[in-house]
């Protein structure tokens, strides 16, 4: 990842006077767009109509800066911008990126265009890429910059600090130096304050920390962000299957990681796909929320058949379809609470295999307790509003109400606790299948119910 | 923050084993313990079943880390178990913290005993203690930390190194050294590995990077979770008001701020306080849960107050009671999607004021495309089901689909932008509202549009 420091500009630029300027003084708006931090240009670029208009800002920013930029912006409006480029283009963008971002940036190229840039990479480029590409995008592997500093641990400090004033300059936060055997083998981590504390005959062997932890190259990166968590650290080695370094991965890509696992988890709680994406065309998304819509409809159907199945109690006492959707909302408004608590504490690490027992006896009790506290509730305020079927109305709707609350409860907690075990992403669906449990639950219940007691 | 090295043994102890342990061979659990993780201490004492449980631990727990311990542990839990110690030992605890680790600890403690602690420590933690209980938990002076390593501008490099050699060793993760004019202002940042590539005798003013990125105290984490995204840099110096430099924050401190914020915007879209917390008793989360509850729950009634309106419509067709909730559950979950990502995009920074308008316009037109899709499909669905009415009942409920979700697209859009406006958390009860417009609405559409076609 790139550092670029400057502060951000007070009068910002906008989208209208940006384009006007790209048309008519074009070598100014170079000049302002190159005083802007890479985050401002990316977000103009975004604000943009149409690609059209995108690409008549692209033209005019710096080649080195234009990789960067083109990596902050949605991946969809990444795939679109990169499609009109030629490989000799992307080849200079490319050439000015780390390893990690120009492997993210070919990831959003043709395949076959990103073949051909490859092959026309200066060898040394190709061999630091070559292992990135393998890598999921969604692992350590793909995560990592192969740019790190690595010193022999039978080296003196003495030697490492003339090798760095050598050879440290190429490297971005430079704030961990990692130890290898002869071997290649990661043998341990050393601080570069602690290199400064050192006396320069010290061997690095001796003031290594070689408990310091590491990611393998295929872990997921959501284990990569725990672990970043857990020990606090600002870098982390990568070491593939044999213990061999091959890369490292720093705080700042670990930020965006943490980010992208929020959102999808939001997202999947939403029924939404995660590549929803504001910038994807009106249609894209429409499709893409359809599916989820779809499948909404069809629970709801179902729910609708429940009641169809009551139609002659509804006919006798109408009052029940007044009622009925008060019991529903209310499991699906509970259920979801247990549903969220439970979906973040899986991907905080907050609940584990260990305590899923207790979570689960938890949330089911609270569920009891709001089950009673509402019963109560809705029970006395059906009596009033329907004096003419009175107090027995209120019973059934107390009951109903107690049955869904703890179905919700209940639902909300195994539902993920399940899709964990299977190995199924907990928020994936888990908010449709509750609300078709807490609708089914909640209109069987109060019609059945009803029909029982009130006809 | 701390940082502790050491991986994950591969036998991690349980609750069992650890308790049975305390009471019979009470030094080897110590050992044990001081063998494990600081995080991996903390599951086994949020695992224990009560508080006597913990405390039993607790006591096993070598002194220097248990203020770390603590700090991993539920807020609740945290001032639950701090209730049992004596000042004089939170002061212990206390002295082996960093100044911001310190400040979080003795804000979990009785304010009379954290009085108490703070006057009994060393003059010179107290002075570095206090700027950091004077600001707001969730601002960049409640997030920094005192400790950092300040040179003057007028210094060469090799003095700093001298210094650095002679001080440097308290603190922590020290990457970046603050440069300093004569009245404490901050002038600069110097990352320590471009001190090592620079000349002896070179000035510090001569190499420090000036445009360096700053937080001031008051600023909400939020923004500095942003700042730290936005310059991918792995600390950033905190200064007050007046320019000087007051503290830093490191990227460790912020991965725990978006996981928070994270968390926050989750919790408040499903209707959650965001201080529900797993550990905490069954009735204080019932409690917490059950005020929204209640708000839905007058909600719920007032859509039911709708459909009473309507009860003779239905009382002549109870097909309408069948199929009423298909169009407010559709509603409910397209205004859900476009919601979560308003808010999402908000708290992302991808939504702004400058292209909020676009926002809005493409969510509304992503919900007229679903409404005409969904329209026509509810409509076959329909006329199929129930061929007495037919056709007429299948034109009203696909209409009412299209008004609905066309509601529900414009309310889940409008409703976090005008909150967002307000100056109110975007997240903030949005779920609530929508569901209540898209009840209404639904639920008005379609019996009002039924009493005047069908009937």
């Amino acid at each position: 990842m790139s550092q670029m420091h400057r502060q951000t500009t007070t009068d910002v630029l906008n989208v209208t006077e940006a384009l006007r300027l790209a048309s008519e003084q074009p070598a100014s708006l170079r000049q302002k767009l190159s005083d802007l931090h890479v985050a401002e240009i990316a977000a103009l670029i975004i604000d943009c109509r149409d690609d059209e208009q995108r690409r008549r800002l692209i033209e005019l920013i710096d080649e080195e800066r234009l990789g960067d930029v083109l990596l902050q912006l949605p991946e969809a409006m990444q795939e679109d911008l990169l499609a009109f480029f030629q490989p000799s283009d992307i080849e200079e963008i490319v050439e000015h990126l780390d390893s990690d971002d120009a492997a993210d940036l070919l990831q959003a190229v043709d395949k076959p265009v990103a073949d051909v840039v490859i092959d026309r990479l200066e060898p040394e480029e190709r061999r630091g890429l070559a292992p990135l590409l393998e890598h999921d995008e969604e692992s350590a592997g793909g995560l990592m910059q192969a740019e790190l500093f690595k010193v022999r641990d039978d080296w003196t400090v003495d030697t490492v600090l003339k090798v760095l004033r050598r050879w440290g300059r190429e490297i971005e936060n430079l704030n961990y130096i990692y130890v290898v055997d002869d071997d290649d083998r990661l043998t341990g981590v050393l601080p570069l304050y602690q290199l400064l504390l050192s006396e320069p005959d010290q061997r690095i062997s001796a003031i290594q920390d070689t408990e310091f932890p590491r990611a393998v190259a295929g872990q997921d990166q959501e284990e990569v962000a725990k672990m970043f968590e857990k020990y606090d650290v600002l870098a982390l080695p990568v070491i593939d299957e044999q213990g061999l370094l091959i890369g490292r991965i720093t705080a700042d890509d670990v930020i965006d990681v943490i980010h992208e696992e929020a959102t999808e988890d939001m997202y999947r709680l939403a029924a939404l796909s995660d590549e929803d994406d504001l910038a994807e065309p009106v249609l894209t998304t429409a499709r893409r929320r359809g599916l989820w819509l779809m499948v909404n409809l069809g629970t709801a159907i179902a729910a609708s058949i429940v009641i169809s199945q009551f139609e002659s109690t509804i006919a006798n006492l109408v009052a029940l379809a007044v009622l009925m959707p008060i019991v529903a909302s209310m499991g699906g408004i509970a259920g979801t609470q247990t549903l969220t608590v439970i979906v973040r504490g899986i991907a905080l690490g907050r609940v584990t295999f260990a305590n899923a027992r207790r979570a689960l006896i938890k949330e089911v009790s609270v569920s009891m307790v709001s089950g009673l506290l509402f019963a109560v509730v809705i029970g006395i305020v059906a009596t009033f509003w329907f004096p003419e079927v009175g107090v027995k109305l209120g019973l059934v709707i107390a009951a109903a109400m107690m049955i869904n609350l703890f179905a919700a409860g209940l639902a909300g907690a195994v539902i993920p606790l399940t899709l964990q075990r299977l190995h199924i992403d907990p928020a994936l669906a888990s908010g449709t299948i509750l609300t078709t449990i807490t609708d089914i639950v909640g209109f069987f219940s109060f019609l059945g119910l009803a029909t029982l007691f009130l006809l």
